[in-house]
């Protein structure tokens, strides 16, 4: 419909995921009209992201270095791996600042739907990980849909006979919110995990 | 919160509009993980646009070269002009095949909240345009919302002494809707505007 250069823009930024074409337009005629050293800064932080930027060798975290700064930090726990589907998860945990252990990215969860088996996941590499002597526990932080419950149900029978305490996080209700306004499954699961007080 | 580049990227996303923290962080990890050639094309495609595209020295239009292709071409005719507030309108109008004149873009609407008056937008160079004895119609395709209509009623001002005729586009019941999911607004503005049949 436009003339080449924008044309190109739009159907560029129209694959990017949650942009639809009119989303696309309206990126690119903002584009068009801003300062060009803004826009010079996000096409520089677009290649740099892709030429720095790698995942971590031991947890595939995204990282500037072959190793990221967690798993390079001495002050963390060996003894406890926490495995999550991806990057953004760790993130989110770090900010809750209640752990102090390693982590594992595992790219994903598994999804039928989506054609992702467990062998797209990095769980050979997690497994790899727990030959080592050191680790106590793991943590399977899997999201608390039907993928990440799956994927954590699948982890726990390839990991239970390895003799490590395998857990996963505590579903119940979320913290401040309202006990009427919770789904059925998430109140039920908060019963069955209730906790004796005092 | 993420390493160096990773959080420019996310920072300079999410300044683009529409898109928030979250859906600049979900771009951010889709640019990540995507292929590097597709990324590339994209960081290209930004580059290209700030450098190739202008706005037509005649109607302000974005373009390739100075002037744009709807200026340059000779079947169109100079005796109509159809004023709009972008370039978007142009092509929306386009994909209609109905107007075969020429197009003035303005850069925006007059709106006080938004601090945009009719200094901001290109109403000298229109009222350029118009100095030439050839135009015999100004079409006002402003938006009907009501900076559209504030921009229309001030041109109309303006140019009503000129002797040139002026027409907005109708206002009326969108084609394929249902009548009684209109807005009081538009019914009585198709009301007023009602044409005889046959």
């Amino acid at each position: 419909m436009y003339e080449g250069a924008v044309q190109e823009l739009i159907d560029e930024l129209g694959r990017l995921p949650g942009i639809g074409p009119k989303s696309a337009q309206r990126v690119a005629f903002h584009i068009l009209e801003a300062d060009s050293e803004d826009m010079t800064r996000l096409a520089e932080a677009i290649r740099t992201v892709k030429e720095k930027v790698q995942f971590c060798e031991t947890c595939f975290n995204v990282s500037e270095e072959s190793r990221c700064r967690i798993c390079q930090d001495p002050r963390r726990e060996d003894s406890v791996i926490c495995v999550v589907e991806e990057s953004k998860d760790v993130m989110a945990i770090e900010r809750t600042r209640s752990f102090r252990g390693r982590y594992h990215v595992l790219g994903g969860a598994i999804s039928p739907i989506a054609g992702v088996g467990p062998d797209q996941l990095r769980i050979r590499e997690l497994l790899n990980r727990l030959s080592d002597d050191q680790i106590q526990e793991v943590i399977l932080a899997t999201d608390p849909n039907l993928e990440g419950e799956a994927t954590a149900t699948y982890l726990m029978r390839m990991l239970g006979s390895l003799g490590i305490k395998i857990t996963r996080l505590a579903s119940g209700l979320p913290v401040g919110g309202d006990l009427e306004y919770a789904d059925e499954v998430t109140l039920g699961r908060a019963f069955e995990g209730r906790t004796p007080l005092g």
